[in-house]
């Protein structure tokens, strides 16, 4: 691969995948652990990250959102970034990759065909209450990768789950993993203290803050999110080789399989993000990952800082960074023969044609 | 092919077919027609109509039904004949077939993944009121076939919606097409009387008895079914072969696709049906499809008057006849060169362990 992709860890695997058939999906989630004020830039407003998710996905499949007036943006100090789903869909369609959705509890539905998985979203953490059903949508996330497996030879997986990396952080600790500090975020000024208080209110409100390491399913069901056991169990399911499409909040799927899953491989796993994640100051994806098993990780670079497109450049500020998996559907156009420069060349007139 | 297919029309076009990767898909749908006391054998009783179609799928998939203590059963004269979906597992997994489930509206929801199209189950037609939203249900279908053909070269779709040639029976009229007294039915006793009367009573309810040729979204909401506009649009949004894996409520797909998509080509679509319906005596599939268009119709015989399953015997005298797309089931294993016979030994393999 050429030099826009860095790999992390030690088997370089893409020479398997390329020009290999590859689905794409992209797990939907919301919490009400996203409309505490600070933790996440997904959304405008804290109310509004309950339609990021939706917005993303009718975005990448229809070109515009339906469930909300505005395309989502993080804004930083008066300068609007655009959602990283701008990204997937620019990669996805000049590499003619499939993509499908799965709901794995979004408060807002898309306006699009989704596999739903599970209906309700999460709770928020700091109740220690987060998810009701982890078993099942584990479960069902098992059925859903047989059955995709055996339609494709690469199974992508990305997210799109507002304070995502919160929860993740959440389960991290609860299953006994070192993450303080170490999780990335939208925002250049990733709110650590935030985030860590968030999760140590909603250990200690289950009364489990002494009981650490927690079972996965428990963990998930206190300071967890849906998305998690949805993307674990579909991982589990599939036959193929997986690519997690996502920053840290990944990490939180492989501590929870390794758990969750007797003898799991992480063989035919692995990570895939953007550079802004692997190469963010403020985390530590690497750092956590090797806690848990020598997965893969690799992080592609759009060039963004070559980019005329001044919302495009707030990424190499460390604004968004990664989301609706960015990274891997790069990674996954890279693999069909598509140059980055044509999947930024795409971004920029996406970009052009939607804002 | 063998003897146990047989081909109305003017071109086979199987042999284009052979041996190309294909995807079963079940589309499931309920309606409040279904609770009209003798309209339908697809259940135990009225009520339980509303699990029948939750309870196929999970069949097929897991193996035995969730929503329900039993599994669905056709009952006639004190004879259970098993639900179809049992032919249709064993025909998909015996050739390793994926299957996937759409929710076009089922009351009941299948414990298992399945692709949202539409949540609202349909009305009883005799109210005039059955869809209130064919136009989203289509495009939604749209994007979901367009979705599907990136994945397979082939397509199947079945359907399971109790009273569901009642509704076909409806949309035929309503455009215009001579079908009163040949749709087909899961009892031996078609009730042809009770049909017409329900879809004249709904015509008239809706006040537009009168003006038909009715247009074909409007047809759907007053005497139709939400599955009617959901396999329409898979099927107008596929860039490959469909096969319309259903009896006489599939030329009613057919009627609607012809007058809502201008110019639709019918080169690459065919209905597969068991040759239950095709000998049907109370029925006529090919009188009503030609009406249409020179539609291809494939009828597999899967012999079971060979069989020593009593249960399967009771469809060589007329119950049950076909459903969750068991007769385009058996003719995609068979594309993949799989035997009628095994096709009927794994099918009562599968009565036994199941009942």
């Amino acid at each position: 691969m050429d030099t826009s992709i860095k790999s992390f860890g030690s088997r370089d695997k893409l020479h398997k995948l390329k020009n290999k058939n590859s689905l794409f999906l992209c797990v939907i989630a919301t919490t009400l652990t996203s409309r505490i004020p600070g933790i996440t830039g997904a959304g405008a407003s804290p109310e509004l990250t309950d339609y990021t998710p939706a917005a993303d996905v009718e975005l990448i499949l229809r070109g515009a959102p339906h469930c909300l007036p505005e395309i989502p943006q993080t804004v930083v100090e008066g300068e609007a970034a655009p959602t990283p789903a701008v990204i997937t869909k620019a990669a996805l369609e000049i590499a003619g990759i499939p993509f499908l959705v799965a709901d794995a509890g979004s408060a807002i539905k898309p306006s699009i065909p989704y596999v739903n998985i599970n209906h309700k979203q999460g709770g928020n953490i700091e109740t220690g209450v987060a998810v009701n059903n982890p078993v099942e949508i584990f479960n069902k996330g098992k059925m859903l990768g047989k059955t995709l497996s055996k339609l494709t030879d690469h199974l992508i997986i990305g997210e799109s789950t507002p304070a995502g990396t919160t929860t993740a952080l959440g389960v991290l600790e609860a299953l006994g993993y070192d993450a303080w500090g170490k999780v990335s975020g939208s925002t250049p000024e990733n709110p650590h203290t935030l985030k860590r208080q968030t999760v140590e209110t909603g250990l200690k409100a289950a009364g489990l803050a002494d009981d650490i390491p927690l079972d996965p399913f428990q963990a998930v069901g206190v300071v967890g999110d849906p998305m998690i056991p949805a993307v674990a169990g579909i991982t589990a399911g599939s036959k193929v080789p997986v690519t997690l499409a996502g920053g840290t909040q990944m990490t939180a799927i492989c501590a929870f399989l390794k758990k969750a899953v007797e003898g799991f491989s992480f063989e035919d796993v692995s990570i895939a993000t953007t550079i802004f994640v692997a190469t963010d100051e403020t985390a530590d994806i690497n750092y956590i990952a090797q806690q848990i098993a020598p997965i893969n990780i690799y992080a592609v670079d759009p060039g963004f800082e070559k980019s005329e497109n001044p919302g495009l450049q707030q990424y190499t500020q460390g604004v968004v960074k990664e989301g609706a998996g960015a990274g891997g559907a790069m990674l996954a156009a890279k693999l069909q023969g598509v140059s980055i420069d044509d999947i930024r060349a795409k971004t920029e007139d996406l970009c052009r044609k939607i804002f």
